[in-house]
């Protein structure tokens, strides 16, 4: 009998996918669903960008050079330079999305059975690809209680192994807003050096820093032969369809050993080069404006979930996700409650359950991810629902205080 | 110390990138390289559907679904009508060129060690996608005597293990331009069945059939659950960069599988996707005029090259490729010649040695692959040098007749 892979059934579905079919049903009967259960932005992709596309004047579509065109990594360059990373055209591979850099550098550094090391709870389709790619990821775990600091170095110490190629993180962090500071990630350089260890830098929210200020991996000194960088036009742009990212790394052996990949898939698309091209000569200043924005969201949707009886969400110090401890028995049965069988005024919420992003068993059952990817107005009127849904679903597991126990009862 | 993985020391290079530095270095000279080597064809790609792009009026562009748009999907069952493929939108996964669609069935339907059998000469990268996937290429040999036609069922089964577990065909063929005829598709639903494989169909070329007419797998009734096909609108719509393909499949436990692995990557390029859903809007008549002067290249490739003294070139029944057996030592060595020691009229010709298209090592020595992706005189010019070239190559292997002697020498 025809059988699909083992890596196939291995393969971990979309955390979220399994909530759309509750979305749907609850769009259906008329209610409101916000989503702030997707990094999707709503920030406008800068209309300059989408232009470039608009006017190109291409005779023939054709493949691009394989690890992007020429003209448009010395235009990453400059970028680089604008935010401290000091890179040559030839260290930068632009990629499929930030998704392909990952694969490329997972196919590229790791054997099937090597570990890799993720600060948890991580994005969740590092699952995925490590999966595909037939490594183990060893999760070590950052709590809500630290707003999800770097775990101490002991703790990457435990699980260290022979078979520990390698550590990937993600800073700004998807799911948590998280950003580490230059301590962190002199910490992060100790034990890389210590064990000869990879660092996959995931930076995609790099530009989305509100608290203190973010550290690249490149701005760390005497470890350049271990970095591997993923980088992504997505939410810089806020062009996420347009799937256009990059490895850039200065290990001359692994970017030639990416490049075979990449070879190997002929050249990442050609149209978004176009714009992402263009949008390296976008001013300095654009970014203030998404950035107060999210800036904006942030304050909002922290203070609101904060003065939820029972509710602990800690002030996210870039991206655009925040993370929240809620006084409830199961994250995932609440989010599928929330489109089932709530809704306030005609409207409810969807949200990520945590346990998605968490790679230990069991944990992440009373937290949930919000992305504030929705206007001020929006993000008030969706915190109503969960103000409102918190008080009436029927497993909240906290004890409940005098003053609002009329209210829940 | 770092190392980089073995799937990475194992990867192949790109056959050809070894010549590239020739090539350069010849332009360098001055001297007009005319390029055979690459499938990057010189066909416009329609302006319309580029249009479709320049006037989109999206304000964010966002993720799509990660199938596809499922307008798009939509609009592809009415195009695969047209070709006697009857699919449903759900059945349709849209990727990101087909080389994606080979690495999501690969990993959808392959486990590490499992063997995959392809008839050589093949399309290089697939030994890539196999390499990143852990597995084994068998490949059993066409031969040029036949025109590449597809080797007998026997051949097959000879080298079929308990760790096969599918067959890739190309039809028509990259890199000999080989169509296989019904009844040689036949034959390989014929094997699959018997020994329950996958048939892995790329029919990126399908358009482009001039002798007889192409059979896809979807023609084949009785084996749906066989049926992966890998598609792609790179040389359908001359439209090689956009990076847009798809995986087709009837076998509903392989398409949710390959659903997560697009999850993964969360969706294919949206830019691409707004082009390539007003592609299908073009005429039927669209394909009457590239098709046509496909065939007039072909037809003067062919005739051009078997009036050469020594050589053999079948004349290949679809896509945009020629394989010639030359009267020479070592094709790797004959294209590198061309590029560094030879010139005619200042002009010359790059080549792709045969010997990267085949997996039994030693074979394609004296044979090339053409693309016939230039116009006619540029193709007669490229003619008069590998006529000129092969009179004067220092290893040219074939005794000599009397009439040319005098040139040679």
């Amino acid at each position: 009998m025809l059988q699909i892979s083992e890596r196939g059934r291995e393969m971990p579905p979309s955390p979220i996918r399994k909530l759309v079919p509750y979305a749907e049903a609850a769009k259906k009967k008329g209610i409101k669903v916000f989503h702030l259960n997707i990094g999707q932005p709503d920030i406008e992709t800068p209309p300059s960008i989408l232009d470039a596309v608009r006017k190109t004047d291409i005779r023939v579509l054709e493949y691009s050079h394989s690890a992007g065109n020429e003209s448009y990594r010395k235009k990453l360059v400059t970028y680089y330079k604008t935010v401290g990373i000091n890179v040559t055209a030839d260290e930068i591979l632009v990629t499929t999305g930030g998704s392909e850099a990952i694969m490329f550098g997972f196919f590229s550094c790791l054997n099937p059975g090597d570990e890799i090391i993720i600060p948890e709870p991580f994005y969740a389709n590092y699952n995925g690809f490590a999966v595909a790619a037939g490594v183990k990821v060893v999760p070590i775990t950052s709590t809500i209680d630290t707003g999800f600091a770097l775990p101490p170095i002991q703790d990457f110490e435990k699980v260290i192994t022979p078979k520990t190629k390698a550590i990937i993180i993600c800073s700004p962090n998807n799911p948590t807003g998280y950003l580490y500071s230059r301590q962190e990630m002199e910490d992060l350089k100790t034990i890389c050096l210590k064990h000869d260890l990879y660092l996959f830098s995931d930076e995609a929210y790099r530009e989305f820093s509100y608290s203190g200020e973010y550290t690249s991996a490149f701005h760390l000194t005497g470890m350049d032969e271990h970095i591997v960088l993923i980088d992504t036009i997505s939410k810089r742009y806020s062009a996420c369809g347009a799937r256009l990212g990059a490895l850039v790394t200065k290990n001359k052996e692994v970017y030639d050993v990416a490049m075979k990949f990449a070879q190997a898939r002929l050249s990442p698309p050609g149209l978004a080069q176009i714009m992402a091209e263009a949008a390296v000569d976008l001013p300095a200043s654009y970014f203030n404006k998404p950035k107060a924005e999210y800036l904006a969201r942030r304050d909002l949707l922290v203070k609101r979930l904060n003065a939820m009886p029972g509710v602990f969400c800690p002030n996210p110090g870039g991206a655009f996700y925040a993370m929240a401890r809620l006084p409830i028995d199961d994250s995932d049965k609440f989010c599928q409650w929330l489109l089932e069988s709530f809704s306030y005024q005609n409207q409810t919420v969807m949200l990520a359950p945590a346990t998605g992003f968490y790679g230990t068993s069991g944990l992440g059952k009373n937290e949930v991810r919000l992305a504030y990817v929705l206007n001020l107005n929006d993000i008030n009127d969706a915190m109503n629902c969960i103000e409102k849904a918190l008080e009436v679903y029927p497993d909240r597991t906290e004890v409940k205080t005098m003053e609002n126990a009329g209210v829940i009862l």
